[in-house]
């Protein structure tokens, strides 16, 4: 398995790192997705794993000579629809950084070239992979909660500095589509059933000369059933804390109440009194997002994540923000 | 300051032990505000507080009888405004049981009586005197976490067994006036912002056979400058829980993140690393709403809630709870 990478401005090297796990996984090359985009982190990444795949300057040139079976694409948001439809025109595999396009229009240009493609396309799901979600997800399976009548998702994150993009609408797609987007997939990964509508509402207010970026967010989602979701995105986490983000979900059921924060799992049920953290570590190994996107493209089934899955999560998020937008309430086209 | 009650549907017995701290208040009368309406819980409260009001078979009989200074609205939901409107007719103070009254149209009716009349009316918003509740407040007041951008509310109560009118719109209200509101009262508590608009969503699934009782609902709003504010309700808490509910607040500022949860206030922010429990123990006295109300009624100023801010919880959470009904997003009127 042949792998190049376009881009360095989202999670691209810990793919590099988690494919160290992953024997026939060959990064052959690499190139930045714009012009002036910082590719020092996956270069770091290419150091500590002692690998030396080549630096291209021109993504055509390096696809023509590379001929490779998986593009790794990570360049500025914008470009994240042109770069995966051109790979799945050349039938090869696509790990792309969410949000998958920048408009429900470009979305169903890549589902046409997907339908058209012998290969496919996965978004950037990585929150799937970690263990408290993994077992909460579990445990939901199993049934702790009962029917899930209501879950709520945080994404609080320290603003930092980021790529210059990130000012320009039009270029990075705003805040739901980058931070909210993962509240957005835990609830369907939490709770699988189909969304109904949308409303949002965001502010820029405070974002320290950040150009249009949103500093706060919200969505009310209407599920299936009268199932009710939300996501609270905010870049207002100061910079002293310990960790970067603090994500939680809090899924309400008809038979108990989890949660999840502090990347652990607390439940509450009757026959168990109080809100227990519980030990996220399984007998059972939790694979990474890699592995499974290189078992898929090699035609495996069974994975945490599929296509249509990624697809959805782009498209809830741009409906959302366009719900902020427009301030009305937005229903997803049913099919 | 002779005071009257009628009905036990909700708080009223929370005042008859807070009266005891106050040396003129005297509970001279009390009658049902329904027929089938169980008074058991006040009763209880006199015979503990060891006082003797008498109790009446009928409202009209105890209002002209006794000429009471104030009289507790605690009746059935549908029956709050009625109450209210007669007794500010006769220029009685009235401590009412939230909702105000179950209709945007009633509220404008209240509004009205209480304008023509010499007294006045407040909300039992009895969160506003809990301690951690209170505490967080005055860290914002000083600033804490700079300019409050988003506020998020949950109120999670165990369902347990309720009056049958619970079950029938038409007199309960639904969940939103009755739990959500609350929440509503917080977000105004906190951050005193006007509100410009809500979108609702709520459901009744899984309410185990009571009515239309709803058992799950969220409402998002849109505050002046871009503040976003939530509240996520439900009636799922499990009945093995060690408390009733489990009400939570976080408010997302420019400088610092504030939440209220398990009873206790964490703040992060620079310098403040850590989301520290703070003491909820202040060495100024909180007072009690009762106290503040009795001090209201003999012109006093200065206290933590007033007849302006009651009618705001009400009348947010009457166009949140008919924005949920109709499905679409509803707009404060300016006046």
């Amino acid at each position: 398995m042949n792998i190049c990478i376009v881009g360095n401005s989202g999670h691209s090297p810990q793919f590099v790192k988690e494919g160290q796990a992953v024997s026939d996984a060959v990064f052959v090359g690499y190139c930045q997705g714009y012009d002036e985009e910082d590719m020092t982190i996956l270069e770091a990444a290419f150091f500590e794993c002692q690998i030396h795949p080549i630096r291209y300057t021109d993504y055509e040139v390096m696809m023509e000579k590379e001929k490779p079976d998986i593009l790794i694409v990570d360049s500025m948001f914008c470009d994240h629809c042109a770069y995966t439809c051109d790979a799945l025109d050349r039938d090869v595999f696509v790990l792309c950084e969410k949000p998958l396009a920048l408009s429900l229009e470009d979305c169903r240009k890549l589902e046409e070239a997907e339908r058209k493609s012998k290969a496919t396309v996965w978004a950037m799901q990585t929150l799937r992979y970690v263990p408290w979600n993994y077992l909460a997800r579990q445990l939901l399976l199993q049934g702790v909660a009962g029917e899930i009548r209501m879950i709520q998702c945080q994404k609080s994150y320290k603003l930092g500095s980021r790529a210059r993009f990130f000012n320009h609408r039009e270029k990075s797609g705003g805040m739901i589509p980058w931070v909210a987007i993962h509240g957005i997939d835990m609830i369907q990964y939490m709770c699988p059933v189909p969304f109904v509508s949308v409303y949002g509402l965001q502010s820029n207010y405070g974002n320290s000369g950040n150009g249009d970026m949103e500093m706060t967010a919200s969505c009310l989602f209407e599920l299936e059933n009268g199932v009710i979701a939300t996501v609270n995105a905010d870049y207002f986490r100061p910079q002293c804390a310990a960790t970067h983000g603090d994500d939680r979900v809090r899924i309400v059921g008809t038979e108990g109440i989890l949660e999840i924060r502090e990347d652990k799992v607390f439940l509450i049920r009757e026959g168990q009194k109080e809100n227990l953290p519980m030990n996220a570590t399984k007998e059972e190994k939790i694979p990474t997002l890699f592995e499974e996107f290189l078992s898929r493209c090699r035609g495996e089934e069974g994975s945490f994540l599929n296509t249509e899955q990624s697809l959805t999560s782009t498209k809830m998020a741009l409906l959302a923000r366009d719900s902020a937008e427009r301030k009305k309430i937005l229903y997803v086209e049913r099919q």
